[in-house]
Order: C-alpha cells, then sequence, then structure tokens
C-alpha cells in the first residue's frame, strides 16, 4: 500500500452537506466556507532523515518549512494569511532556534501570512536494544490562505484541449541532492551552488498562483516530481497529456548535466515546489501576462488529451521516450 | 529554558493589525476573523515515547489524538467543525490503521467534525552508532471551531472575586500512568480500570464549554495539571487564586489512594482534558445549569484574588497546604 493508496482507503470520507468543509482530502488544499469568504487550508509535516538531513541548515529549514505550504496554497490561488506550527525539537537548542526563526519569519512576514499559534514540544528519547537515539526533529505546519468566492481551483478540472504549464525549472533540488550525496562529481561549483540555493530555499509560487485565477483550469505543485504530480491531475480531471520533453524548463546548470540524469531529474525529481497547471489554448497571452505580472517564468510544456491516450512524454519528433522512474512515495524505503 | 519561556521568546510577536489573526500565541486557542464568522483553531503535536505509550491501543490514540484537540477547543467555547490530520507511520500497518481510524472518526463523527485534509509520511529510520531505530510514530491535528462573535473567552478574562470551577475529576489520568509504571500495588482492579478509560479515552468538554459562552470570564483545559494551567490563567489575568484542597473533585476511585497521591495526581497530574474556568458569584445558578444542560459535572473549588496573593491551597481551616510539584513541562526530562 503506498501513501496514495493509504489516504484513499482509510482517509477519504463523504463530506456532509451544509458542512464547512467545501472540499476535503484529495487536493493540494481543503476548501472551508466561512460564511463569505473561502478559506484555504494544507498541512505538511517535516520530518528529519525523512524529508531533511541531520544537519540542514536551520535558517534554510524554517524557510523550507513554511514555503512547502504556501507552495499548496499557490496550487490553489489563496493568498496566505496565517499559520499553525508544531515543533518536536531533540533539545532546546537557542542558537538553533534563532537562525530557523529567521528563515521561518523572514518569509511569513514576507507573504503576509502570521504565526497564529502551535504546540512545541521535546523529541522522545528512542530505546533499541543496545542504545538510546534522539527523536527526530519535527515540524508539521499548517497554513491558511483567502480565496475570493469564485476562484475555487482544484487538480480535477483539466479539459482535453487545455494546454500543460510549469513554472520556474524543473529538477534543480534533486539535482542537489545528488551532489550532498555525492552521487557525481565534476559538477562546478556554481552549478552545485544553484542547485542547493532550489533545495533549501524553494520560492513558493504565490503571486503567480494569484495572477492565475480564474485562468488555470487545473493546478497542482509539484513536490514529488513533475510526472507524478502529473498523475494526480490526469487522475482526478479524468484525462490524458503529452508531455514534450525538450520544452521543459531547465536551468543552465542542469543542462550541464547528462541528458539521462537532466531527463530523470526534471521528471521525477520531487522538490521541486513550482505550479504545474492547465489552461484553455485561448489564454495563452492572459496566462504569458500573469507570468509577466508576477515575476514568475512559465513555459508551456504540453496538451491535455483524452484519458485513453494516457500520459506520454515524447521528444522531438513525436516519439514516445520511456519514463522508468516513479514518483517519490512516501512509504517506499 | 522550559516550554513556555520558549514559546515567548521566540514565537510571541505583536499581530499586524487588520490581519486574520484575532489573538495569537498564547491562549489554547488562535482566533481567526474571517468575515463575520470567528474561527478557533488549535494545534497538537502527539508523539510516541513522550505523549503516548508505543503499544498505546491504536483506537484509543485515534480518539484521544482528537480529544485534546477538542479540549482547546471547548476551553475558547468554541464548536468543532473541520481538523487536518498529520500522520508519520513507521509502516503502513493496515490494522493497525483501521483501529486508529475508528477510535478517530467515532469521536469527530459525534462532535460533528469533519476531516479536511493533511499529510501522510513514513517515520524516518534513524541511525546511532551501532543500530538503526524506527522514528516515533507521530500525531499532529490541528483543529477549527466556530465561535459566535460577542463569546470570545481567553485565560486573560479573569477578575479578582471571581469563582474558581472545574469540570468532572482530577488526577485519575495521572493514577492510571502511575498503575501502568507499576508505580503502586493494590489498588482494586475495578479502580485500576476507571484510572485507564480516563487517560486513554478522554471526553472533551465541548458540551460545557459552549454552554459556558457568556457566563465564564476566562478559561483553560488542563493538560499540564491543574496549578499548571491555573498558574497560566492568573498571569495572563494578573491575579492570584485560593484552591480549597477539600473540595477538589476526585473519582471514588482516586480517593482510594493515600491523601499524598491524592494530592499530588489531583493538583499537578495533568492529562485531565477538564475544563478550569472562572465566572462572577452572581453566576452560580448559571454556571451549575450549564453543567446540568450539559450533563457535566462541575465543581467551584475556590475564588480569584488580588495578584499579590498569588495562588494558594488552602485545607478546611484556611491553612496553606504546601505544593512541591512542578507543572509538567515537556523540556524537562
Amino acid at each position: 500500500m503506498n501513501e496514495f493508496e493509504l489516504i484513499d482507503r482509510f482517509f477519504s470520507r463523504p463530506l456532509p452537506a451544509g458542512g464547512i468543509v467545501m472540499r476535503g482530502v484529495g487536493d493540494d488544499c481543503a476548501l472551508l466556507d466561512c460564511g463569505g469568504r473561502v478559506l484555504a487550508m494544507t498541512t505538511d509535516l517535516l520530518l528529519e532523515g525523512r524529508h531533511f538531513l541531520p544537519d540542514a541548515d536551520p535558517a534554510s529549514l524554517g524557510h523550507k518549512a513554511l514555503a512547502v505550504n504556501l507552495s499548496d496554497l499557490a496550487a490553489a490561488g489563496a493568498s496566505p494569511r496565517a499559520f499553525q506550527l508544531a515543533l518536536a525539537l531533540p533539545r532546546a537548542d537557542e542558537t538553533w532556534l534563532e537562525a530557523f526563526c529567521h528563515g521561518l519569519f523572514a518569509l511569513a512576514d514576507e507573504q503576509g501570512c502570521v504565526l497564529a499559534g502551535g504546540d512545541t514540544t521535546r523529541a522522545p528519547r528512542l530505546a533499541s536494544e543496545t542504545t538510546q537515539v534522539d527523536g527526530p526533529l519535527t515540524i508539521c505546519i499548517t497554513a491558511l490562505g483567502d480565496l475570493p468566492g469564485a476562484a475555487v481551483r482544484t487538480r480535477a478540472g483539466a479539459r482535453v484541449g487545455d494546454d500543460l504549464w510549469v513554472s520556474g525549472t524543473l529538477g534543480d533540488a534533486r539535482a542537489a541532492l545528488a551532489c550532498r550525496r555525492g552521487e557525481f562529481a565534476g559538477v562546478p561549483l556554481a552549478d552545485a551552488t544553484s542547485f542547493a540555493a532550489r533545495m533549501d530555499r524553494p520560492q513558493p509560487r504565490v503571486a503567480l498562483g494569484i495572477a492565475l485565477r480564474g485562468l488555470a483550469t487545473a493546478a497542482i505543485d509539484i513536490s514529488d516530481g513533475l510526472l507524478g504530480d502529473l498523475g494526480h491531475i490526469l487522475k482526478r480531471s479524468r484525462v490524458g497529456a503529452v508531455v514534450e520533453w525538450e520544452r521543459l524548463p531547465r536551468s543552465g546548470a542542469l543542462r550541464g548535466l547528462h541528458v539521462e540524469q537532466q531527463r530523470r531529474f526534471a521528471m521525477a525529481g520531487g522538490d521541486d515546489y513550482e505550479l504545474l497547471f492547465t489552461a484553455p489554448p485561448a489564454q495563452r497571452k492572459a496566462v504569458e501576462a500573469a507570468g509577466f505580472t508576477s515575476s514568475t517564468a512559465v513555459t508551456r510544456i504540453g496538451r491535455i488529451v483524452e484519458a485513453a491516450d494516457r500520459l506520454r512524454v515524447v521528444d522531438g519528433g513525436g516519439v514516445e521516450l520511456p519514463t522508468p522512474w516513479h514518483a517519490f512515495d512516501h512509504f517506499a524505503e
């Protein structure tokens, strides 16, 4: 049972009519009907040893823990307003906390997202047969954003004939992980540094998400890799897609890698926190304008097709390319 | 630095005027102004090895994880509406999840609190020098409740002359922990069982919290022990209190223990999830009626005095009793 099967089986339940929850489990954000005001709500749990390395820079971690939530709000087109922070700390380390808060609140203040409350506790000591280990540093953030009533946008709205778009560039964060793991040598220092910045300090595409209100028919933020997250849109919208490999936006640094690595990292890398969205061809100029006003690159990478045509990646000649990688699954080792 | 100093130092920041957050860090719930509708929001993080034992019954854990959040909503007088659930699981164990969901959703359905969304991930493996250990089962819930606009109630409203009240009985959950740790023998099985039920299946006092709207001047839910949580009301309200030991409501099972244990467990036990609240003496009949309509016992246990008179516990003759125990601190070992 993978993460998504588990969610479907145990946590997807019918929503009661007339309740506060308009949309629930299965999208980037839940939507709450607050009487004239719609709030988008999202939660991300980040664990040392799974989502970040034990020696992660605390300021970057503070930034990233909030950024991944704001990225979900961006997919829904919501304006960030408030967040809750739950922290389990192996120790009450003031130096660490100061740096963590610096990164966290710099992004929160920039985005107008106010810390409303939360919970702090000490991580447990865990016993094995021979020793004790500190429990992992654990960060759980729930973020809330405002949505103008009419602008509800989910993963389910893609239509056959829509263009497929992505923001920014893909694969850099995955390349940073490869560098850190020592998976390849010979990467120029400047490239390694720019990869690392993308992994450690993802920029949530909040302004683009807002600018796309009423334009994008479906959207998701790419956290588990382009193809895996595109799969969620296709499944929820009951459509297929053709992705043109050569159109995928890649940084200059990524283009320095072997083409097989470029493909794998850009299509199945994860941790990109870019927006993947669909819009009708009639809106091309408007989408480009939304990118321009939000100072965010947007690239058309393919189109939505019938479900029967499934998801295919093609080269410049229209020939299908193999994509033997899987999306990141939190329950695979 | 203890938990509360840490929160004060790093997370208490001035709230921007005109934002969605009406009240932030430092109360049971944050309050959000959603345009005509006020939402109360609270987050609790529960960790295996700190908040519950590794062999905890999953159905009870599902109940308790939501109950501790609903208890915070009860203190604010809010009606539960929705919650987010973040889970880190050492493994995708279907039997465990089925039981956990059974306990969780039974309480959620009873209280009309709908799962809106969340996050599931696998707990990391943690390496020590000699071995690997599964990271702890981790449960983070953020709950939202509705508040009628005028009924805002916090820890800060207690006035000199107010009565001090508590719901239910105190100390039973702490006695259950002592039984489980084998701290005392000879407790009758029926008593041990009733202690265990209080520890494993706390009943959030939601109906009482709602019935006390407009009556209670301040309220808190007792999670860290009566005296420690009363201390939060006193500090925030800038008042003192006299607690009459003999008035403290204790179950028949607790009265079977040595009086020193009764005192320690009832006053500094923790995990009670009862409401502690203040109300003017003119409202005594109304408070009793609120208890009656919500089928919840309420007991007057003392009164609010000037801050200079601090917090004192007295016996039936008015003589101060020593209270050498500390409230539970998540950063003390």
